[in-house]
């Protein structure tokens, strides 16, 4: 078996190696190859185990992941975990991977992928709301999708803005890098906008004018209390793409629209099959919702462990 | 992180230690002091994923295990994966072990701490019925549990006996080794005996004269489909005793006496009392069934970790 941490992954795989992984876990889903259990919650006071298994014809694993909160004051990662893969043949664990890694990574291709299929080839500008791990990962993302020559960041804290623009333009040449003072500011200046916060208000300004014409990569809100986008947003779009079809019930920025009438559920698609048919979606306002699922980390996951092997990379472990 | 393996195991390990560590486990269990959900078991056609998380005061993990019977016949072991230990106050992952071993020392020694807690000290024999894995994991602790000196073997297949026998006699010095004609002639033989088959039909002559007066430890019937003890056994004890209240639900070797009658619930005791009161049964005719739990785990795994740590074995991994 080997251990693969994120300096390996940083060292040995190219981003657009992972998206194109999460483009085959799209085809997969639409055929409806997989095994997919629901996700495994245990709790403990404060504290989460997540087990998400996943079973595909030519790989299986689970992805076991604890979320402390109380971390954030001790200076640890508040998620932390692993990913095991094993042979489909015997089951043998042949690889593990850091679980924290592999999201972010994996997080990142989900939003690259989506700017692909909802974006125009010629935008050059986007915008990330939330200064965090994500924020960090879909601009890296985007700038391997699209031509971006400016990135406008937003965050409730300065620092955490300062620290990610500071972050990005050690890992992007040739970029110019805005904080913007309010959310509207980072919307006039953005043709793209990538929201990535846990809030339960919206991120975004109500304001159809700000919005129109826009395209929404929505990332965070992941628990039906959290809601990134506000009303106004579902009266300029025509369609909602979600990457799964589970979304709905997962996430406040599906579950409220559609409980207050502001979204029919007929009006939400799947990006899976757009992506099988390899169409492009040509609205001029849109909006791509990500929840996540062990498919994703299943084929991000593979994709990571061929590599490691190819390129010899990895703590060898005897089992 | 760190990884432990089998060979490192048996370099660091002494079995009393885990013993002490099961004695540990039973006491926790009767404090009620931990959280331990219902296995999750996920299916693949013939093939199954099992995750049992167990979490208490000190520690809290994982046993990941892959059951795929087909393996025989590609000469891999059946049951494989790992245990992950997590760190309790951050869920940062400290230590992987290998699950099959793991699960072999725990069952060794849940199969020692019976023996120790229903025999009298002066028992000098036991017979091992099932030359698998538990039937080597058995007869080595029951050595270091009482001074026994002759272990008598029965198998279906010869081969298995002499290949336990000769394992047996390269592990423990100064042992009589006999394989037995039958498990009535090891019975005879016996003071003590395992059963160690995974059989649906009772290993066991279902003769009265042969069962009185021993001293039963049931360990391989883990499914309702499962009996390894005879319907005469039932009438000449009067207390079974178990590793865990749901052993009842669990096994053949209680579900289907309890379904015909030949034992009463109110017959069946839980072993950690006895275990907590620092008690010893008494009784001439006694019957130990163990089906076990994720707590074994746990506080086996801990006792591994420990050891790991002070005598700096095991591989390292940077997270």
């Amino acid at each position: 078996m080997i251990y693969i941490n994120e300096e390996n992954i940083r060292e040995i795989v190219r981003l657009e190696e992972l998206m194109e992984a999460i483009e085959e876990a799209y085809i997969a889903y639409e055929n409806n190859s997989f095994i997919m259990p629901d996700r495994i919650h245990i709790n403990n006071k404060s504290n989460t185990l997540l087990y998400m298994p996943c079973i595909t014809e030519k790989v299986f694993g689970t992805k076991m992941i604890t979320v402390f909160p109380d971390n954030k004051n001790l200076n640890e990662p508040v998620i932390q975990g692993v990913m095991m893969l094993n042979d489909s043949v015997t089951g043998t664990p042949v690889c593990m991977i850091n679980g924290a890694s592999l999201t972010a990574y994996r997080t990142g291709a989900v939003g690259g992928v989506g700017l692909k299929y909802i974006t125009p080839k010629h935008i050059k500008s986007i915008g990330v709301i939330g200064a965090g791990v994500q924020g960090y990962y879909q601009a890296l993302y985007a700038c391997k999708v699209r031509n971006i020559e400016t990135i406008n960041i937003f965050d409730l804290s300065l620092q955490s803005a300062q620290i990610l623009k500071t972050k990005l333009q050690e890992s992007i040449d040739n970029i110019v890098i805005n904080i913007s003072k309010s959310s509207s500011e980072l919307l006039e200046n953005s043709e793209a906008v990538y929201t990535c916060t846990t809030t339960n208000k919206p991120v975004l300004p109500d304001d159809k004018s700000l919005l129109e014409n826009k395209y929404f990569i929505g990332i965070g809100s992941y628990k039906p209390d959290m809601r990134e986008f506000p009303e106004k947003l579902f009266e300029v779009v025509e369609e909602v793409y979600v990457d799964t079809a589970f979304a709905k019930e997962e996430t406040g920025d599906l579950i409220t629209p559609l409980s207050k009438g502001w979204l029919k559920e007929s009006q939400i698609k799947s990006i899976s099959t757009i992506i099988k048919d390899k169409k492009q979606i040509t609205k001029k306002t849109m909006l791509f919702k990500s929840v996540g699922m062990a498919l994703f980390d299943i084929y991000t996951a593979n994709a990571i462990y061929k590599k490691a092997l190819e390129k010899g990379v990895g703590t060898k472990i005897k089992l």
